[in-house]
């Protein structure tokens, strides 16, 4: 037995997310049906962060253990080839019994993209949030800043979810202009539910003149998932890596 | 009884191209269902370029006639809503009644793009075509110059096309290289029946370094669909502006 680490992309458009689920198209059951096709084995995969309906990765790390004596870096051949157009494993390796993609995970890293222009946002509805708005990319990035760092982020994730704590440590938060497009680049040792697409919310409020950047602290320290913005939609978000 | 005019952009990946089928779902039906749903009329539309299956659009250009009142400015506002998402007008107005998209138009501009990494494929799988073969561009820009011009393009047609003159003019073909895109640009008067697919695939033969550039004048002589290159998938094309 031999445990195999994957990085993996998807286009999550066609999925409902990556976890299995009854009856619904996920991420990790194209990768399971995969590895029986390939293998006849019945694996468990084991993900670093389980992306909802409709979220992108270019850096999804996955771990599974089997029996098959495929070499680790030949694992990303044999089993593309078993996989849909929109799922795509870029690395294979075999790794420590104990590896765990999530538990080991030091950070990971999301972006989120805003497609700012009328003509050709219909190529990216399933890619980016479309936004016309003026937006005040300053304030925006002044807030940026004031959310970096430790933490309590309740105010940015989804009510009813539960966890042991609501801090983390954000270790960066950057906003990069590159016409027609905004992307938010967020790195932090971990997420609240929903976290990053709240925080996007929030910032939009910010550079629509809503509020003012500093409102970032008094949102942070409210603790409060009502004085947040609201939850932008799912397309926009790419999980980009997972840093150990 | 007034013509309207109006700018298209669609995403072709889920249509069988822009014309009117039986049992198959094109961009025309959608836009004649659209001014049903709106007016009540039953118009038939005219195209500037018959858009094959997968082939996208940024600047189609469309007419149309109507007994409805809508002043023509706001014909685009009104029909969007009546579109589905991979379909949108970016322009309309009024327009004399013998305006013809077709014949009227002096030149059409294609795109074809090609994504030359592996890393974030899968997201273009229907939008270019992925090759990460070494090319050597240089010599398929020196191949793109010896296309410009007026010649008889009989090479560049698939075969079976029923056209009265093969004769062309170009007056325009350049690469562009906007790592990890490699976009050609091509404006002519007009273009034989898959001109675009069947001079890209023959740059990529060059840029292969199977051919010279200076064989594309021989091909061009030869007046003969064997000689060129393969006719590479419509998923790269746009067809990005009709000049008046």
């Amino acid at each position: 037995m031999v445990r195999i680490r994957m990085t993996v992309e998807y286009d999550g458009s066609r999925y409902h997310g990556f976890q299995i689920q009854h009856n619904a198209n996920t991420v990790q059951a194209e990768l399971e049906k995969g590895i029986q096709h390939l293998t006849g084995e019945d694996v468990s995969i084991i993900c670093a962060g389980r992306t909802d309906s409709g979220v992108h990765a270019l850096g999804q790390v996955i771990a599974f253990d089997t029996l098959t004596s495929i070499p680790g870096d030949k694992w990303k051949f044999a089993l593309n080839s078993f996989l849909p157009a929109d799922i795509q494993i870029i690395e294979s390796s075999e790794c420590i019994p104990q590896f765990h993609p999530r538990f080991d995970a030091r950070s990971k890293t999301y972006h989120y993209i805003i497609y700012r222009q009328n003509k050709g946002h219909i190529f990216y509805r399933n890619y980016a949030l479309h936004n016309i708005d003026f937006l005040d990319v300053a304030a925006m990035q002044a807030a940026c800043q004031l959310l970096e760092g430790r933490h309590n982020f309740k105010s940015f994730c989804a009510s009813g979810s539960s966890v042991k704590t609501f801090e983390r440590s954000i270790y960066r938060c950057s906003l990069v202009e590159e016409e027609p497009f905004l992307r938010m680049e967020i790195q932090a040792d971990g997420f609240l539910y929903n976290m990053v697409r709240i925080i996007m919310g929030t910032l939009l409020e910010i550079g629509r003149g809503n509020y003012q950047p500093e409102t970032m602290m008094y949102i942070i320290a409210a603790q409060d998932r009502s004085q947040a913005g609201p939850t932008v939609p799912p397309q926009g978000l790419y999980l980009m890596e997972v840093e150990y």
